[in-house]
């Protein structure tokens, strides 16, 4: 067995740390060659003096300095910073395989250089395929490289897509816990607080994509996800909510046949299966006991409740630049509700007026994406001052 | 797409008649070469008629003739009978693969000789692996063909296993409707009538194994069945009731990733993925509405109330003759049930009283289980005798 190295994008976040698990449970197998954090410096120097990166980065010149200062006397990497640096780290001539776990666009420039370079990635960045998912797919085919996704509903689906033609595919069943706030009704939700919000059930995430999950956004990205990562139309991914959390997604196929994958709540099975793929590698967790729950439950999601759901499939349906402003408006009203500068429900309203006012443009190059990503940020902070 | 030639053993029961929907959907990649029967001439006639096989068995001599008599001026197959007809459907030259669907212990040399003869196996009959588990599967992998399972919970197994190592398994789940007698007491179960037990909720099946589901006896003959298909150890099997019957069954790997199949209770599914492996073929079945049904539930089974699940494993475990010896005295205690001579309780005790009089010998050949057949059939039949 050859060891894999690795560079995490993204290392003190959740989806990072338990990669680092992964990565400790298996240190055969796998070396951490880079890791890459954004402002938690004090997380990232433990994680340097556990894992011994040769280079690690950080946001901006001054947190590299900082950290630079407290590692003297210690292990010694390499710090670098910004765009630049999270670029060098994923395209190391020694990495093997990237891990892309850095929140929101940020992350989009260093995975598809990665990509360029012919890393293989394992994908939790959504915001990058979403913006750029034909460009980023169309250069792993061209690299020969495999994109493998982190999400445990795609690495469900992934994971049921196993063995069967992918020509045979009716749709894929992407499940939903539904958030916290399912049951609430229109009223209710107009008075949710970022504090409630944050206090998600099932898993633990960071608080972007916590209040992705309570609005139901996050599961209109991972659609436009499923859409790229696995070359279908946006009428054959169907949506359900399943609040257990235990079916982590579904793939349904001619026969009328259903492959799901199933598991405990935690991203270690996913995180791992990109790393040891296609074999499943132990770990310490409990066996998922399917006889100790209760009552797997399902059903449709509520769009009249959950708009951005239906703003995502449509920008989905809409295509070309339409996703990228999607996001790019969604980050805007997300950091605008967790500010207290909006409620709960303004969020869907300030990315459909955001999308309102865009001109779709084909998407061809990375340049076009990020204008489109600019250009609907400023819009949606520009939508944000009038209400203000 | 070359055209398949098929043999279907047990054409006029219930996997039977389901077996030539899928062929009559699909007249253009399925031909029907033999169709054998049992008692059922009527239903027989009007296959022949519909499928124009060239040879057709039944049962015995006296049936033949009557057959021949009634098919003059019509269609005009070859009739034959008997454990030699059987044999001759089932290994004639232009025969591609082998539908094996009769009930109980007659299939097993007609199904023995067509692996002998290199023919693929959808194998129903699960009494046949049951008995002769090793030299079947021995002789299929010499020979190089495959046994693709019919039965939905090992169809969804098989499933669930393409494309995953088979290093990596952990066990497999086998789920069970419960049968309809799930929540009775130990004291109405003793009450249980026939009639009763051949009205099962699920699935449209013939008497014997309607019976078998609903002593659990069937759950028992699978796990052992699911030994010998998959190459598992006793204890990588683990049986679950799921009264909903969706999820058909589950894979549980190395890492606590379960990967299911579920579908509705429909025998066309697993039965045409046997003809169409590795792809799932198009039907007219409506799609599983999840969000349309009640939730899906798991238990463990109840061993002290449904001894026969446990005798079965115990069976297994002991190996060798006394899985036939189980099936053996099984066959010969469920017609006493139906025949109104034994309680629905004495089905478990006239097994374990049989299985405790044997002593077990090793299967090397066919002679071997046969001999163990016929005594455990005597031997059932001796006790049976003595509490009458």
């Amino acid at each position: 067995m050859v060891m894999k190295n690795i560079t995490i994008l993204g290392s003190t976040g959740s989806i990072g740390t338990n990669a680092l698990k992964v990565i400790q449970a298996n240190p055969h197998k796998y070396r951490c060659i880079g890791l890459a954090a954004g402002k938690n410096i004090e997380l990232l120097i433990k994680q340097i003096n556990a894992f011994h990166p040769k280079v690690v980065c950080v946001l901006d010149e001054k947190l590299a300095s900082e950290l630079n200062n407290q590692l003297k006397d210690r292990f010694n990497p390499k710090v670098f910073y910004g765009t630049e640096g999270f670029i060098h780290l994923a395209t190391l001539d020694e990495v093997d395989t990237v891990i892309s776990a850095m929140t929101g666009a940020a992350g989009l420039l260093p995975t598809y250089e990665a990509v360029k370079t012919g890393k293989n990635i394992a994908l939790a960045n959504k915001e990058a395929i979403v913006m750029a998912g034909s460009i980023i797919m169309a250069e792993a085919k061209e690299q020969g490289i495999s994109i493998l996704p982190v999400d445990s509903e795609h690495s469900a689906i992934f994971q049921s897509l196993q063995g069967h033609p992918r020509e045979d595919i009716r749709r894929v069943i992407l499940t939903a816990s539904g958030g916290p706030f399912k049951d609430l009704s229109i009223d209710e939700l107009g008075r949710v607080t970022p504090a409630q919000a944050l206090n998600h059930p099932n898993w633990d995430m960071g608080k972007k994509v916590t209040i992705d999950s309570a609005t139901l956004m996050n599961k209109g990205l991972e659609a436009i996800e499923a859409k790229w990562f696995f070359n279908l139309d946006m009428d054959q991914i169907s949506i359900l909510i399943h609040p257990q959390s235990i079916v982590h997604s579904m793939v349904e196929y001619k026969d009328g046949s259903i492959i799901a994958q199933l598991g405990i709540p935690d991203m270690i099975i996913p995180i791992s299966y990109t790393l040891s793929y296609p074999h499943h590698e132990e770990n310490n967790l409990p066996p998922l006991a399917l006889d100790q729950m209760g009552a797997l439950t399902f059903e449709k999601p509520d769009l009249e409740k959950f708009r951005c759901l239906g703003l995502a499939l449509k920008a989905a349906e809409i295509g070309g630049s339409m996703t990228t402003v999607l996001n790019g408006a969604n980050e805007i009203a997300v950091e605008a509700f967790l500010g207290g500068k909006i409620g709960f429900l303004d969020i869907p309203g300030l990315i459909e007026k955001t999308m309102e006012a865009h001109q779709k443009q084909a998407i061809d190059n990375l340049e076009t994406v990020l204008a489109s990503d600019r250009w609907a940020r400023d819009k949606a902070r520009e939508v944000l001052n009038k209400w203000m």
